[in-house]
């Protein structure tokens, strides 16, 4: 198999922390392979560093840097994909960018209108949730929303072994007549869709607790869902730690922080590694930008897992009804 | 001061909760009266129950129940504001239903596009923030959401007496140019408006822990938004629980919940007691279905501020700059 081609220089702790990360895979079996500025990165030891001397910023308007930016660690890693040099990519950095890269080099799966952002939404205690678009597309159309569902569905079978996951569209009530325009629309493509095991709209309140596996919106949208479930995990752990840790109840508080390590765990990001970006000629990874060195060890076994399993094969079937 | 009417027929638990909350409010000085079957209604006391044989369920299509239904509690009360015989409406009752009898009996605001509902996002620790439009208008125009941005400014000031509300856009970025193509015109119109304190875009990270007192989305989007942080809440709520219960923790953990137990009360939506229609002709509030009596108790409390602040005046004027 390829190796697996690590953008060095994404993230907001890169090279140092990204390339830590690719060593501890490398050492779980996997190869991999950097691309990125040898003369900035220290500890690669002797993992092959492909030279790219450009770097997109995680601010850069995704589009413009990737006309502009050709020796960019990011362009270069989507055309090593693209060459059949490497078998998956996986970046940290720019989301936007990563996702016009792939999307320029690799170019779209036969069939595929727009491709999506796939994010797990890890959920303690049961097998994650598959939220897509969670931010490539702002304004989409209906049969793009049917098209996630199918690529969501496909990618939930081949990544946890789901049979027949669970699909349900993002609206404003459970009953298909609830929603906007968009969101209607796509409901009867949905319906009529035997291919997949539409269980109808959720609401917002369904994202971690609801009987659904991949959970379908536009990606604006999904970028918001996703970003309200961060920031409310966030805030809520930060007044629990703050609480538990305040004069008086330090003693009870460490125990009870003890106790409560279990979810945390669960619902760190670093764990799955990195959303995948589906409907493009290529398995691509995105990482979060404050990836931890797990995370990118995490994206590295999955990215081989999908060249593996033939996950871009897999999404084109699944689409190829339409 | 005319009197709040109340809905005694609407909400999950109506109507002995419903008129226990009302016989609270009169209790701290309200003056209070009911709408509702006298005959299902047993704690009444001597509070005046105003007939309205029918009843709109919660499942109910809220245009239609709305026009069908007109011996209905919700349409009786939207009616008694209407005529002047009560000063604002207080309903826990479907949510649609009492937006649709409020916009048809009491009619818009003039110069009001659309009217929005107002929910109320308690943040521990610090002033509430104002989401809106939380579900009443699904599909909207970038004018409306203009216009939601200054009936939201207003209600803020009157509700919490904010000088100057620090008004955010709800979107997938903080550059103007990010978002789909309703936000991109709408961060246009709101930054060309003086009367406004417009920070700009704001992302779903934001919702509770960001700058802002007003967040602007469209009905879609911020139903999404509020769905999503309740389920979040409750579902990390749960699993906090559960740990901190579970056998082995049972001694400390009743400790640590008794440290956690006011971050629960501050986020309990009970306190707010209920969502601000903005944009009829009159004060209605929309309590969850799932209201206690101390939620309708408030929202009596605030239905009786809003009218004696003259909120419907001062929204009024918020939007004839238009």
């Amino acid at each position: 198999m390829q190796p697996i081609v690590v953008d060095a220089m994404g993230g907001d702790n890169a090279p140092s922390v990204i390339v830590e990360g690719a060593r501890a895979a490398i050492e779980l079996g996997i190869r991999v392979e950097l691309v990125g500025d040898p003369a900035r990165i220290e500890n690669a030891g002797d993992i092959v560093v492909h030279k790219a001397l450009e770097v997109i910023g995680m601010a850069d308007e995704p589009g413009r840097a990737v006309r502009t930016l050709k020796d960019s660690s990011i362009v270069r890693a989507a055309e090593r994909v693209r060459d059949g040099h490497a078998g998956a990519m996986v970046s940290a950095g720019n989301t936007g960018a990563v996702a016009a890269a792939a999307l320029l080099r690799m170019k779209r799966l036969r069939g595929v209108n727009r491709p999506a952002i796939a994010t797990t939404l890890p959920v303690p205690g049961r097998t994650p949730k598959i939220l897509l678009d969670s931010g490539a597309m702002a304004d989409c159309q209906p049969g793009w929303l049917h098209q996630f569902a199918q690529m969501g569905s496909a990618f939930t079978q081949v990544r946890y072994e789901v049979d027949q996951p669970r699909v349900g569209l993002v609206s404003i009530g459970e009953e298909p007549e609830k929603g906007n325009q968009l969101v209607k629309e796509a409901h009867q493509l949905l319906a009529d869709d035997s291919s997949l095991n539409f269980v109808g709209n959720v609401e917002g309140r369904d994202v971690l607790s609801g009987d659904v596996d991949v959970l379908v919106a536009d990606g604006f949208t999904g970028n918001v869902i996703l970003k309200t479930l961060e920031g409310t995990i966030k805030f809520l752990v930060d007044q629990i730690v703050t609480a538990l840790t305040a004069e008086g109840a330090a003693e009870i508080g460490a125990q009870a922080l003890g106790h409560l390590a279990p979810i945390a765990a669960e619902l760190n990001p670093d764990a799955v590694g990195g959303a995948m970006l589906l409907g493009v000629n290529g398995v691509a990874i995105i990482s979060h930008g404050s990836a931890s060195p797990t995370a990118i060890t995490n994206a590295c076994q999955l990215a081989k897992d999908m060249v593996d399993r033939n996950l871009v094969g897999e999404l084109s079937a699944a689409v190829s009804g339409n």
